[in-house]
């Protein structure tokens, strides 16, 4: 009994930080994204890729989770955004408290977009809110298509769904039934948008960057 | 303060079931393994190509840890081997007292070897020990290279590592170097065996077969 006692603690005082953030962005009409993933899924490509092309378009700040190490906000720097690095030294997901420390450090209202990209983890990080709009989150062709019938609360709770590495799709490497996957999305969330990309190589990201430019606008509508 | 102290009481408890899972495989001198991944690396392929590579030279016991569905233990069970499904509902990594139930419903003296499939994760499950002889990683080259890198205490704890997926390296589709990932698990881990694989088309998984012969022969020894 007392592990989900001490749960609902811990949930309960995230939340009253995932609030205060909320507060903050939604004062400033800026939209947060929360972007989650298996590790090796390519949101850190996938970011990348989106700041480079939408320079001169977009402003983007983004908040890198990791356990330890700052490889992926070296890459988010590279690519030509601002990046906040938070070590989680273990822990599988970020906390809101950790977010609200982190947005101190970036310069919000020069910013049009904040990404929070999680830890690579398709479990954990869906549990604790941020402060976020919404939650993205990529799933790699690489990866099976049985992800969203056995991870399902995550996919249930993501407004936007990144199928990513379609290049491999077609290739006598990947067995990956994309009909499937949308079938099993679908069941668990009718109104997830759903692209299929490749940040390898720009396919579908087209659409992917409309998406944003429209939630940037009016991040109520996320 | 109170999450450490929650933490140690939930990992000590766990300890108390883990060792006397240990305990009763010592007794009967059997071999248990405990995989680790992230979701989609391939760890069910892994198995199920090598229960049926191996029948009629060993007899394979799976449990199976999901967070829902039974998926994985009606391929493990299709493969040829006895297969036990754990939910987690929810909950992201498998514990010692729910192997301890487990094993309770295996022929485990009939059995050469028994697997623990564990939730698809790559941070919690290394923090739990569940009473077996030693953890196996599974890496998929799909995940990029920069994940021992990144995620290197799970690393650190593995017996054995298996990259899987080899048959994508030297396509256009994978940039993969497999020389920085060998040099990034040996800074952590000196004594690992290696494996490169690809359970798919079955290269390299005669090496892994020979481990395993010689493990199921002496469990003492990994």
């Amino acid at each position: 009994m007392y592990k989900f006692k001490v749960e609902e603690r811990i949930l309960s005082t995230n939340e009253e930080y995932a609030a205060s953030n909320r507060e903050l962005l939604a004062g400033k009409n800026k939209l947060c994204l929360n972007v989650i993933s298996s590790p090796g899924s390519g949101k850190t490509t996938i970011l990348a890729r989106t700041i480079a092309d939408l320079k001169g378009r977009m402003k983007v700040g983004v908040i890198e989770g990791d356990i330890q190490t700052d490889i992926d906000a070296q890459r988010i720097k590279a690519a030509g955004a601002k990046a906040i690095q938070i070590n989680t030294d273990g822990a599988c997901h970020l906390s809101a408290a950790q977010i609200s420390k982190a947005l101190k450090k970036l310069p919000i209202d020069k910013l049009d977009l904040l990404v929070i990209e999680n830890v690579g983890n398709l479990i954990c990080p869906s549990v604790f809110e941020l402060g976020e709009n919404c939650k993205i989150v990529v799933l790699s062709v690489a990866e099976g298509d049985d992800k969203c019938a056995k991870y399902p609360s995550t996919f249930a709770r993501a407004a936007a769904i990144l199928i990513n590495k379609i290049d491999l799709l077609g290739t006598k490497h990947i067995d990956f039934n994309i009909k499937r996957v949308r079938k099993d999305i679908r069941k668990v969330n009718e109104d997830a948008q759903i692209f299929e990309v490749s940040a390898k190589t720009g396919q579908g990201m087209a659409e992917w960057y409309d998406w944003l430019a429209k939630s940037v606008g009016d991040p109520t509508s996320v």
